[in-house]
């Protein structure tokens, strides 16, 4: 195998270790309302490569060697988030996707108006989540540190984050973006979120307050650099590879890193992102030899 | 002046006082992502009379005597969760509302994709508002307290509260329902929150677990009571007092506590929640009076 391959494996093998841990806090299907239960457990389970709690994870241990137990909540909770805006992302009103990952999304399956209050419980359950992690201490420092990280959470997927992105993204959907708006849009609708869980493993974990902003910067990198990827990915890529028909943003007249600054442009921006994320993480204390294959398998990959 | 008509214009002066209280916690209308907030902004501003903020400010005072500093951004967060599940309620993929207080639905004025951010962006913005408590306090038991109060807010909201209510409600529009999953619906759609707020207030005020418990039954209540009041006015009221439409249950065919259980034993119910919620708060400590004022005009309200 090769060494990109190795780590392939490695990657998988993350991923299942990831779910199994989230598993214990997903909500028992019971109840009158096992409907909204189940839709949630069916979009949570729909798979993905679960990259948020794995940089949370990741972060953490650079920083304590180990993974705290306050973490682990956080973890399930930032999936949670990610998943109920791919949830609402779907909607008729939205994107309209009938598919996720191949099978019917969330609204396709349950009704448009289960749909809306699933993404809506999942938020919810997000922070009921997250908040367990008190129950993991009584140390007055780790429990400020999880107060900051509860509001790290929401500040970054709220309207000056992640909510933000997505609100300026469907307002500006067909017509010519501006290079700031779209750096904005990118920025906040990808990236707050690797920056929310980078940052919250970062402050569990104990990070002195300049390894916290190196950890934000370099979160941001990778947020930008995966978003021009995709872009780049849409030009090049082959429907096989992505599983999903290449060219799409061309054809749907969109605005994107590629239409306005060219291929080249935009592969040599991406290699200097992920240099710049890597000079980042040498600064930090602890072994990040996983946290840079991560980043050099995120810019390499063909899908 | 009569007593009610005196204690109603001491009801106008707190809503104003909690609108003044909540102001400064709304979100400022800057930058690229200008619509989301602008749309926030608008929501809250509605009007209503801010029942949430002022249980959960009345029942902290019982037991403090004052309110206190960690109290006031939860009494701002339980009235933008609120806000939130109006904004999704009007959506045309569920109640279909585009007017919400004499003025145009968020939806209605925003557009439908707007409107479902808007609505993500205020339950993120709650939660983010809830933490800035954790900035009012160095002391480990209030930070503690304040960490729980967050827990509950989450459970109370979600699928396991509101969320939960509102599921059941819109899978079973237009069926018979039963009264078991009546009252299911009636206690997490209208009765979650406001145990929410009245549970809040007495575990940030250091209130005793035995009087937690009192608050939140007292609170359940409440909920119930006010919903049947609701029902009942749909039957008794005019258009007049109500401002809108009277007998809109009947003709959309609605099963109510009303259609279920008939008016005479509805009123009676109602005067039997109040009493037991009075009694309830009479076992609290502290000065009850406006409380228990509040209650008696709930039920004898005419919209």
């Amino acid at each position: 195998m090769s060494d990109m391959e190795q780590f392939k494996a490695e990657m998988e093998r993350r991923t299942k270790e990831i779910e199994q841990i989230i598993e214990p806090y997903l909500p028992e299907e019971t109840g009158h309302q096992k409907t909204v239960l189940e839709a949630m457990n069916y979009s949570m389970k729909a798979g993905g490569k679960r990259l948020r709690p794995m940089l949370m994870q990741e972060v953490c241990r650079l920083f304590t060697g180990d993974v705290l137990d306050c973490v682990i909540p956080f973890m399930a909770a930032v999936e949670m988030i990610h998943t109920s805006s791919l949830v609402h992302d779907d909607l008729p009103c939205m994107d309209d996707d009938r598919l996720r990952r191949g099978k019917p999304s969330t609204w396709a399956e349950y009704g448009e108006d289960i749909g809306v209050l699933t993404g809506d419980a999942l938020m919810m359950y997000a922070f009921e989540t997250a908040a367990r992690a008190f129950e993991t201490s009584i140390d007055p420092d780790e429990i400020s540190a999880i107060g900051r990280a509860i509001g790290i959470l929401a500040h970054k997927t709220g309207a000056f984050g992640m909510i933000g992105g997505q609100t300026v993204d469907v307002e500006l959907a067909g017509s010519d973006i501006p290079r700031d708006k779209l750096d904005f849009i990118y920025r906040l609708k990808t990236g707050a979120l690797l920056e929310a869980s980078m940052l919250i493993g970062a402050v569990l974990g104990g990070a002195a307050e300049e390894d916290c902003k190196i950890v934000e910067r370099l979160a941001s990198h990778i947020g930008m650099a995966f978003q021009i990827q995709d872009d780049i990915l849409d030009v090049t890529g082959s429907e096989e590879e992505l599983g999903k028909p290449a060219g799409s943003d061309a054809r749907n007249g969109k605005t994107t890193y590629v239409t306005l600054e060219g291929l080249e442009k935009a592969k040599k921006d991406v290699e200097q992102l992920s240099a710049q994320a890597i000079e980042d993480l040498e600064q930090l204390p602890g072994n990040n030899e996983f946290l840079e294959n991560l980043i050099r398998m995120l810019m390499d990959r063909k899908k």
